[in-house]
C-alpha cells in the first residue's frame, strides 16, 4: 500500500505558534496612525483589539505559547493531515512529488478557525461581550462565528453582498452558530449608506466590509473587532499549521523545493510557510521557493506599489505598509471571494521585498479547470481560492515532466469547496468567465493613496 | 487539557470488514425471487452485481479481506476520528459521558464511500464500465461518484426529485466527479414515466430511484447496479468504521451502555454497531443497548410489519424480509433525505426480531433543535440524518441528569450538513415543519405487499 497518509496524534497539536518577527532580517515597517503619521500605539489600537492580541501583532518573541482553552478546541479539528498526492502525480505523469496540507476538515471547512477560536478567546478574557467582524467568502465570517459560539462571545458578521447573494449556505452556518450576518454594503452603517447612496448595485469589497465592521465596532462600547487575515497576530495564529507540516513533511522523510498557496490577506498561505522561510532566512535552505497565487482579478503583489494604505475603503485603518491595488478597488466578482482585497499582509509584501518570497496571479477559469483534475483525482472538491494554488502546483510538475526533475511540491490547501458548489456549476455548464485586469480601475484606486511622511 | 480527541494511525485501517452472518444465532431468512418465491441464486443476481459482492451478500466468514486497493482510497480520510462530547456534556449538564464516531471528513462529508470506494472497485475488477444508482438525499449518489472517479467507472445517478430540487449542491458534487446526475421521476426509464403519467410533480421516493436504476442497469449489457444501503455486503463494508470505534473507545478506556445511531436503509448505524453487537449475542455485554432511530415519516420498524417486500417501488427487485411500510409507500419530503425509505436493512430486522437491538421515531423539527445545540456547542454542523440521533442521544443523556446514572452513549455520526444548509435555514426562520405519520397512506402501500408462500 502506498503511503497517502500523514498525521500527527492529538497530543502532537504545537504549544506555541512560531513568530516570524524574531527572525527578520530586517523588522517590519511600523503601522502608522492616519492623522499623525506616526507609528500607532497599542493605546490607538485598544477600542478595537484585547490587549494581548495588540502585543502579539508587536512582539518578537520568538514561540508565543497557545493557551490550553484554545489547544482544546483546536482538538476537534486538528492536527490536520499531510497527503501525499500519488494519483494526481500519476494523472499529470510527473516525476514531482506533489503533497497537500489539508485544512478542509474544521468545523466551518476552512483553515479560519486558527485564528477565529484564538480571537474569540482573547476578548472573552478581557470581558469583551461581542465582536464586529467583516468577511468575503463567508469562510472567515463563519469561522468566528463558530468561535464565539465555543467562548459565548455574541459575533455580528458584515458579509460581502455579492458572496451573499452566490454563497447563502455560509450565511446559514452563521446563524446555525448563533451569529448576525448582514450584507455590505448594508444601512447599518454610514460608511455602508454613504455607498449605497453612490452605488445602489454595489457588489461590495472586502476593504468595505471593514469600514462598515470597524465603525460598528467603533460607536459600542461592549464590542471589539476582529480580522481574519491581514495582520501580524492573524499570521502567527495560523503558523499552527506550517508547524504540524513541518513535523509531517519529515515524517514523509521529505523537504519541499517549491511551496505555494492562494493570497487573499495572505493569513492562510503565510500560516503554512512561516516556518519554513526561517530556513531560508538562516541560510539553511537557500534554493527553497515559496510562490503566493493571486487572483487576477486582485493581484496586489504581481501589479501594485509597495506603499502605505488603509486596509479599507473609508480610511478608518492604521496605514499599513503593503502591496496595494488602492484602498478604494472593488475587485470584479470572481467565486475565489477570500481573494478579493486590494491589500496584502505586510509580513509577505516584507518577505517578498526581501526576495524571501515570490508571486504569480492567475485568471478564474484555468483554476476551476485544476480543481476539477484534484477532485477527479485526490477526491476532495476544493474551494475555489485553493484551486488557485492547485493549478499552480499542476504547472510546476508538468514543468518537471519537462525537465525530468523529481521536485517536491507542497500545496497549502485551505478548504473544501462543498459551500461552492454554485461556482463549479457555472463552470461545468461554461457560464463561468475570466475577467481582464482592471487597470484602468487600479489606477483611479491609486490615484487616491493617502500622502504619508 | 480534556481528553477530546481519539484518533487511530494511518496504519490502522482495518485490513477486514466484520461479517455478523458468521454469529448470528439463527441465520436470516433468505432472499426470493418475486417470480418463483424460491431463493434467489448468485446467478439471479449476476446481472446487477459483481461475483465478488453476491458471494459477500451470502458468506458466513467472520472476516472478509478489504483489498489494498480499497484501504489505499479509504487512507484519503480514514482512520476516521471518536469525540468525546465535553461541551454537548456540559451545556446539557448531565453525568452522562457521550462519544461520537465522526464520518463527515470524508471527501463526500458521509460514511457513504466506505462501501461506494469498494463497489466501484469490484465492479472494475470484474470489466464493468458503467454503474447505474439511485440516490436520496444525494450522500450515496456523490460517493459512488467518488468511487468511480477514483476507479475510472461511469456512474448514472437516478436522484429522488425532492432532494435533487431541495439539494442542488450534491447533483454539482456527482458532475465535479464526473458523473450524471438524473432527477427521478425521469422519462429515461418505464418505471420512471409510468409514475409521471399518473402523477406528474411526483417527489419521488427511494424506492422509485431503485426501480429506475436497476431498470437501467436490466437494459444495457456494459452496466451493474449498486446499492448504497439494505443489502448485506454493504453494511458488511461499512463495519470498518466499527471496528475502529472499537478500537477507539478502548483507547479511551471506555465501552458503550447505548449506541444510537439514525436508519434509513440502515447502513451507517449497522456499520458502527455490528462490531458491537457481536459482544451482546456472544454474552459478553448483555446490557449494551442499541438504539435505531428513525423519522416519524418513514418509521418502519416501529409502525411496519416485518414481512416479505419488494425493495423499489416498481417490484423489480427480489423480495426481501423485512419492516416495511409497502413499497409503493412515498414517505413525506422531510430534509432528511438519507431516512426516506419504506424498508430497512434485514440484518436490522432480523436483530430486532432477536431482540438484539431496538429502535424510536423522531419527528423533524426536535431533530433540528438538536443539531443546533450540537452545532453551538461541538462545533460540528450534522447532516439532517444524524439529527435524529443526536436528538435521541440528548434525551437519553436529560435521563442521566435525572437519574444521577454516567451512562456511556456513542453516537454514529454519519456526517456533516454544509450542503444541507436551506434545511437550517427553513428551520431558523420557522418554516419548517413536521410531518403527522401518514397512517393511511402506509395502510394503502401495505394492502399490495406481495404474497409469499
Amino acid at each position: 500500500m502506498e503511503r497517502t497518509k500523514f498525521t500527527l496524534d492529538e497530543t502532537e497539536i504545537p504549544t506555541h505558534w512560531y513568530n516570524v518577527q524574531a527572525d527578520l532580517p530586517k523588522p517590519l515597517p511600523p503601522v502608522l496612525h492616519p492623522g499623525t503619521g506616526n507609528p500607532v500605539t497599542p493605546d490607538d489600537l485598544a477600542p478595537l483589539f484585547p490587549m494581548e492580541l495588540i502585543k502579539q501583532e508587536v512582539s518578537t518573541e520568538r514561540w508565543i505559547e497557545i493557551p490550553e482553552e484554545v489547544r482544546d478546541v483546536y482538538q476537534l479539528w486538528r492536527p490536520t493531515t499531510l497527503f501525499r498526492a500519488h494519483r494526481l502525480e500519476k494523472a499529470l505523469d510527473t516525476p514531482a512529488k506533489i503533497f497537500y496540507k489539508y485544512e478542509g476538515t474544521s468545523p466551518p471547512g476552512s483553515h479560519k478557525p486558527n485564528t477565529a477560536v484564538a480571537q474569540a478567546y482573547y476578548n472573552k478574557q478581557e470581558g469583551i461581550k461581542r465582536i464586529s467582524t467583516e468577511t468575503g467568502a463567508g469562510q472567515w465570517g463563519s469561522a468566528l462565528s463558530f468561535g464565539g459560539a465555543c467562548f459565548g462571545v455574541e459575533i455580528t458578521v458584515y458579509m460581502v453582498r455579492i458572496s451573499y447573494d452566490q454563497k447563502p449556505y455560509r450565511r446559514i452556518m452563521m446563524e446555525v452558530w448563533g451569529a448576525k450576518c448582514v450584507p455590505s454594503p448594508s444601512e447599518d452603517t454610514k460608511a455602508g449608506r454613504d455607498m449605497l447612496a453612490k452605488w445602489p448595485d454595489c457588489p461590495g469589497s472586502l476593504g468595505l466590509a471593514i469600514s462598515e465592521a470597524v465603525e460598528d465596532c467603533m460607536s459600542r462600547d461592549d464590542t471589539h473587532y476582529a480580522l481574519g487575515s491581514v495582520l501580524n497576530h492573524v499570521l502567527l495564529h495560523q503558523t499552527v499549521n506550517g508547524l504540524e507540516a513541518k513535523k509531517l513533511m519529515e515524517k514523509a522523510d521529505a523537504y519541499p523545493d517549491i511551496i505555494v498557496g492562494c493570497i487573499g490577506g495572505g493569513s492562510n498561505f503565510a500560516g503554512l510557510f512561516l516556518p519554513f522561510v526561517k530556513d531560508k532566512i538562516d541560510g539553511t535552505r537557500p534554493d527553497l521557493r515559496i510562490i503566493n497565487v493571486e487572483p487576477m482579478s486582485a493581484p496586489s503583489i504581481t501589479k501594485g506599489p509597495y506603499a502605505y494604505d488603509f486596509g479599507d475603503v473609508a480610511g478608518l485603518t492604521p496605514l499599513i505598509k503593503m502591496y496595494t491595488l488602492g484602498h478604494s478597488f472593488i475587485p470584479p466578482p470572481i467565486h475565489a471571494g477570500g481573494l478579493r482585497y486590494h491589500g496584502m499582509a505586510p509580513i509577505i509584501c516584507h518577505l517578498h521585498q526581501l526576495g524571501l518570497v515570490e508571486a504569480r496571479a492567475e485568471h478564474q477559469l484555468a483554476t476551476f479547470e485544476a480543481g476539477i483534475t484534484f477532485a477527479r483525482t485526490e477526491g476532495i472538491i476544493s474551494a475555489p481560492e485553493p484551486c488557485h494554488n492547485i493549478k499552480v502546483a499542476i504547472d510546476e510538475a508538468l514543468k518537471c515532466r519537462e525537465s525530468g526533475e523529481s521536485k517536491t511540491i507542497l500545496i497549502a490547501h485551505s478548504g473544501h469547496g462543498h459551500v461552492d458548489m454554485a461556482a463549479y456549476d457555472a463552470y461545468l455548464s461554461g457560464k463561468l468567465q475570466d475577467y481582464e485586469y482592471p487597470e484602468d480601475k487600479v489606477k483611479e484606486a491609486l490615484a487616491e493613496l493617502p500622502k504619508v511622511g
